[in-house]
């Protein structure tokens, strides 16, 4: 600091990997400034979402972060005490791994925006591509999907207290506390899978002499899979029940319903992964619960999403919202 | 492309540079969205700006600079053909250089702002710092000062071509069509001096074995000599007649305003650097005419501007715009 620029030293026999995120005030989040009434994101929340997100992409790619870069347009007015927070969720968010803020900019603008760089390192041979999966792969998700989209419920339908109680709501009550903070975290306070990496380092799984496929599923998990399959040329076939979800989404919604936030309601910052099937199973035996495997990849050109107990119609996922039947 | 983030390899021995800028609309530019009526800028003049801010930054730091990012943050109905004009821009400041775009994130925003991350690389011991100056370094600015602040100006007085003649600046008809183009040119496309690294490398500057200070003069010509100083804890003697400045602007401003504008108006984008005198002469002659010696580091704790000449009266240079007489 006190430079014009930061320098970092990258790992001899490593490459660099560089991933950035532009969040807008209205657009991503809201402060309460820009679109004055809608549900508010708290300025630690922003820093945290920020920060995650380009964590997440690096994580995608198999790397070690090491640094971020933050780009901060505030407004004239905007309160010290909320850009003290915005980084102590940005800190908060880092404080897992070992990254540091090396740098960045302010600058006054009408509109917030928090533009995030993450750096990171990884051996050339070990990224993790969207082209590399191969039929016969297992696809690992490292943990439940529909939490951050159902967090989002709840915040839509709890956002005035004052207000007059939901009656048409009844399921809010069907939660307890501790369900109802789990899903509004999910959705707040993502958290970077960088630990799958450490994970995958730890098993030696780079020891095989093939690359592999991964993405994170900000995106959707649908998206996720769907996107991997076009850029490898393969296709896949998920087992509808193996896709884990929450217990407690599951209790209030109709499995149409919670399937449609697992698959593409986004924001729930795991990995998909393809994994030789011995390498997948024993990642998921060395993650927390969550982690699953959720089908294989085919030499087949869609990704069908089936139902081995035969209760719901074979489906073909595409990258945009909604289920195309056969 | 077409991964969660982008892969580049750095040369073995060399660390990690890397900076952040973000430029507003109605801020640091003008499209005439944010504030109608003011001085606009293209679209093609942003990209450019923007990026030059950047390579500058790695400029002063002695990196080789290899891939920018970038962070666009647009409204809905801004016209396609100014996205890519904004590319243009980006892409004709990259292309003297060997610097890739290597990736980065276009989003929706009520407000145009460029959040532009360039990464480069550098020998450890090759960093230029702010901190590195010793007494007797000759002093080199790679360039004139002062062109930038003359071009707005000319910018500032010629924007609406209808209006009457503006027989209160009779300047205007003193300078040729080719020193306007140039000083314009200097605002609003300014140079970074990468190729100044080349010729450091080239002039083998770095088989010293000391470090050398250097900086940009993004903020002003008395502000990098000033802070080179104060974070190197020296002094320095500037000679007011060595300081370049385009013959062009001489002729139709008073020498307290050239200097003004050469001092503190900024955005020249130039390089000031503190080397061993013979090495400062080499630069000096290894550059395009502009380059000069303008003064030598001392071991006092001021920036004294001196005339040697005996026809001004010796100045100390402080950070904000301004003389401070003894």
């Amino acid at each position: 600091m006190g430079d014009d620029a930061a320098v970092l030293s990258v790992p001899s026999g490593h490459d660099l990997v560089v991933t950035t995120d532009v969040l807008v005030d209205g657009v991503h989040f809201s402060l309460g400034r820009a679109m004055p009434g809608v549900v508010t994101t708290s300025a630690a929340d922003v820093g945290w979402r920020a920060t995650a997100a380009n964590l997440s992409d690096l994580a995608a790619m198999g790397a070690i972060a090491q640094a971020i870069t933050v780009g901060l347009s505030l407004p004239g007015d905007f309160p010290v005490a909320q850009v003290k927070e915005l980084y102590s969720g940005i800190a908060d968010c880092l404080a897992p791994f070992d990254v540091v803020i090396a740098g960045g900019d302010v600058c006054r603008s009408p509109i917030v925006s928090v533009a995030i760089s993450a750096l990171g390192y990884v051996k050339p041979e070990q990224v993790l591509l969207r082209t590399a999966a191969q039929p016969g792969d297992a696809i690992v998700v490292t943990g439940v999907h529909g939490a951050s989209r159902a967090g989002l419920e709840l915040l839509l339908h709890t956002q005035d207290e004052e207000s007059e109680p939901l009656n048409d709501e009844p399921w809010l009550n069907e939660i307890s506390e501790i369900e109802r903070n789990f899903l509004i975290q999910a959705h707040q306070r993502p958290r970077p899978r960088l630990d799958v990496v450490r994970g995958l380092h730890e098993m030696k799984a780079f020891e095989r002499s093939r690359s592999f496929a991964g993405m994170d599923s900000s995106d959707g998990l649908a998206d996720a899979v769907v996107q991997i399959c076009q850029q490898s040329g393969v296709g896949a076939c998920l087992d509808y029940h193996q896709i884990p979800i929450p217990e407690c989404i599951a209790r209030w919604r109709s499995p149409e319903q919670v399937m449609q936030w697992a698959l593409y309601g986004g924001e729930d910052f795991e990995l998909v992964l393809c994994l030789p099937e011995d390498l997948g199973q024993l990642l998921v035996n060395h993650l927390e619960s969550g982690a699953a495997i959720i089908g294989y990849i085919t030499d087949e050109s869609h990704v069908v999403l089936r139902d081995a107990r035969g209760q719901c119609q074979e489906q073909i996922l595409s990258l945009t919202q909604g289920f195309q039947h056969f």
